[in-house]
């Protein structure tokens, strides 16, 4: 009777995909040579196209990279640089990038610009910066809510959702401290998979080699951050989504302790209430003084006027370097735990590893205990099943059902999301406590280490692997070890995939996912470092004097 | 076939009570006169008997009432007073104080004794006191696990348990910082009500009148600490816990936000594995400066290596006071909610209410705000419901086992330790989620009331009656409050019941507990101080001014 029809989910997608595209001014397009090679198959390096393009004049590509967050503060604050300067060239920078890795859901570059211009015109007017984040352009992954701007997270049923109508509690406060918002980045389908896919959007590419990961959740961010498209972003963390893009990308990640920064007013694939293992929000960056830049501003700021959930707590200044005969000392404990035995190191993690662990106990320098002996075997695996049960405790399967509503299919990552083992797993209120019980235990596990061994870190590797290929990364087994225990934890990036260096540390093991060197020549590696619980600000000074005796600079 | 007969629960009740009293030593007990006229009918203050009876020199007499804890630890650290004079003296006055309220569970006197010698000698060989806490006794409740020493929580059923095999993390962190054990104190069975009555250590006593109830679940605390038994006590609270004994007995009391006190290791009446409104502790005692001596000790001192469910951040020296003019003011912005209609306030708490409020609003003070047209009618009662719910989680129903193994029956308090409705109430997975929804909603509706109305601290009764017969007390609706929503609060004793004062105050409603004038005569009234989230450092600056404006002394 009625001649309306409903549009297919796959109608809806392109509808909006291409609603999204036109919005990238004709201006800042790429040529389609520079796109001709573009894709998931690619083993193209699409860093250099900025430059190589000529879209962007030599002062914006200056200013999009030679410098950090901190470094721009510091010139936007003195008014040596404008914001409005500053944000058209990341908003060209950020549309090059969203052009050859799809790095981008929503953009808003006229919105980023007018905000930059009153960052200007406050600064010109009061003598004084907004606060202590005044005209920075930041990236923000596409679950924080900007008012008026959509947030899907990739859900095709979200797509016909009501625009939204407050901003997250991290946005606003982001917003009084004085940053600029311009764009929201790309996220897997339920962000709950390691790769950043999903029916609206389509998939994050990796700047580094098109054909592999970006890794996710925050897949996008840590495209767009190592494509030097944004100073910092912003990404959320509950199994490894911060840690695991940063790594696959090469950027520096923190996954700060549950409830420091604001996660309140986030569009979520989930239902309310949460509990468990909590997700949380936190950088991306170029450097390690940009992380604590970021966390410092928005911990000095009274965030709980936004979120009543956050842990109300300012940032410290921590005096950790211990004094030796009157010296300042940066020697540091670090005990590490190199691998677990059912998901063994690829060569190159075992080399990254085993050149971080060879170079920071060099005499003189730091301290470095092998825990593996301290723990029972297998334990990361074990209590990586204890964090997968955690996520399963909806007895309504929200996110599942926001998956179903509209038809849409769910992606190849979906498949690795969860452990086969908790495939039938039907949650009930004993697994509550029952969870609760082994957290704690956990918990308490990590501590004795950290105590008995008078630690100052704990080093891991960030995964087995590096970035492989596309929806092949697998279970995140070294990360969630840090929201299961609610660790605070950073990525640094830390050498690259080299099939001629790697070649001596290949073992007779079975590695998941496969290695494959050609694929992953030049692919980023990195280390992860675990600090103690709420000692964030001592996790990052201990980061950064590792970084130092690594030789590891800010991108 | 056998001749072994199972001692039933009054046998080892008995059995062990007989065991408990004979730990008295003879030269401690008092001469029946005293004791003639103890009981729970009795309406006599008992509070000058340690002076009466001679039992005390005038010196322990002087040490246990002149001072309070943060004066005997400068006495302490100076060698000016010895450990063991004062522990000696606190033995004593405790030992009394429980053959006249029946306050205690454990005595170790000889314990505390020794451990007061080895303080003495550490002073004396280090020139240095052991922390800051050297010497002083600390009473503790009974959940409270000290190596070696029962810790029953007055189920009949944990007589039986092996002697515990390691201190609390509380505890570890007391010695640590120095502080002298010596007696651990009464619960309500469950420690689930507001009336500390159980069926191995029988019902704590009011010392204001003894036939009031001591209040629960740390009324032994409430009771010792009021009778100057002890410098300082640790209770715990989940729904009014510490603040109700610390009122209904006439002491200073703080429920810290949760997970800043170590809380772990203690026994519990439930399951391991709690969620959603979390216990705490904190301390009862006669000063606001010694609660705050206390809580500077403890989060000064690194406890996270002995409990690792702790917020691990420092305690914090606020300076919170404005300045205008370059003069400090100790102006607040004070909110007040004055009832919730379902629990009209007796007389006695709305005189005292209202002289606080006409006080505080003096010209050149503070400013008051009336709050309760700014939540929805009934919020303090519905609140309530969902605290109470949370409390109900636990499908094996593990307390009530505990009671059950025995076949003790159910103390009479118990009837009124949850809330009728939720009689039926069977938990499932769904609660769980709804819960976490409502408390959050909650807690995003008292943020709003701080954050709207730039308040220092929200003022409140502690309850709705002061101190009334024993198991008449009724739900904690005006404690619970803090426990939802999880800010911290203090309670400052002020006032007293005066049925001639009190008599311009009755309305035509219906009171519960009723109105007993006569009953309740000379029992301490007190108020409640609300402050936000993590903010025990500004509650506890915020409650001193108040304490000073009001003109509350220490006891």
């Amino acid at each position: 009777m009625s001649s309306l029809v409903e549009p297919t989910w796959q109608t809806r997608s392109k509808q909006y995909r291409d609603f999204a595209a036109a919005k990238i001014p004709e201006a800042w397009r790429l040529d389609a040579k520079w796109t001709a090679d573009v894709g998931p198959e690619s083993s193209q390096n699409v860093l250099a196209i900025p430059g190589q393009s000529r879209l962007m004049t030599d002062q914006e590509l200056h200013i999009t990279e030679a410098y950090d967050a901190v470094a721009l503060l510091e010139k936007l604050a003195s008014g040596e640089l404008s914001s409005v300067d500053l944000t058209t060239a990341f908003c060209k920078r950020a549309a090059i990038a969203q052009q050859l890795t799809f790095c981008l859901t929503e953009t808003f570059f006229d919105q980023g610009i007018e905000r930059a211009r009153y960052c200007d015109a406050y600064l010109a007017e009061h003598k004084n910066p907004i606060g202590p984040l005044h005209g920075l352009p930041i990236s923000i992954k596409d679950s924080f809510n900007v008012k008026g701007i959509a947030s899907s997270i990739g859900f095709v049923s979200f797509l016909d959702r009501d625009p939204v109508q407050n901003d997250s509690a991290l946005v606003k406060v982001l917003l009084d401290l004085g940053a600029v918002l311009y764009v929201k980045t790309n996220v897997p389908q339920s962000l709950m998979t390691p790769d950043s896919e999903n029916n609206v959007f389509g998939r994050t590419l990796n700047p580094n080699k098109l054909c592999l990961g970006a890794g996710g959740s925050s897949g996008g961010e840590g495209a767009l951050v190592r494509f030097k498209g944004c100073p910092i972003g912003v990404g959320t963390d509950i199994a490894g989504s911060i840690r695991i893009p940063a790594y696959v990308n090469g950027t520096f990640g923190l996954r700060p302790t549950a409830r420091r920064i604001p996660y309140g007013g986030q569009t979520s694939p989930g239902r309310p209430g949460a509990f468990g293992v909590l997700p949380v929000a936190g950088p991306l960056a170029r450097s390690l003084r940009d992380i604590k830049t970021f966390m410092k501003a928005v911990l000095e700021y009274e965030c709980w006027k936004y979120d009543s959930a956050i842990i109300s707590t300012p940032w410290r200044s921590p005096s950790t370097s211990t004094t030796i005969d009157g010296q300042k000392s940066q020697s540091l404990k670090i005990g590490y735990l190199l691998e677990d035995p059912r998901l063994p190191l690829h060569p190159t993690v075992l080399r990254t590893m085993k050149t971080a662990i060879a170079q920071l106990e060099k005499p003189g320098t730091h301290t470095l205990l092998d825990l593996s002996s301290q723990i029972p075997e297998n334990t990361i695996n074990v209590a990586m099943k204890s964090g997968f049960t955690s996520f399963l405790m909806d007895p309504d399967n929200t996110s599942s059902n926001h998956i179903k509503a509209s038809g849409e299919p769910v992606v190849a990552s979906f498949a690795m999301a969860s452990m086969p083992e908790l495939k039938e797993f039907k949650p009930d209120l004993q697994d509550v406590w029952r969870l609760n019980v082994e957290r704690a235990q956990y918990q308490a596990l990590f501590r004795d280490l950290f105590v008995n061994n008078d630690l100052d870190v704990l080093l891991m590797p960030v995964h087995c692997s590096t970035a492989v290929k596309h929806d092949l990364y697998g279970l995140p087994i070294y990360t969630i070890l840090g929201n299961l225990i609610d660790h605070p934890a950073t990525t640094l990036p830390y050498l690259k995939a080299d099939k001629k260096l790697d070649a001596e540390y290949i073992r007779d093991v079975k590695y998941t996912p496969a290695y494959e060197p050609n694929t992953i020549e030049g692919a980023p590696c990195g280390i992860q470092l675990i600090g103690r619980p709420m000692r964030d600000e001592e996790l990052l000074v201990h980061s950064q004097i590792i970084a130092d005796s690594l030789g590891i600079q800010p991108l």
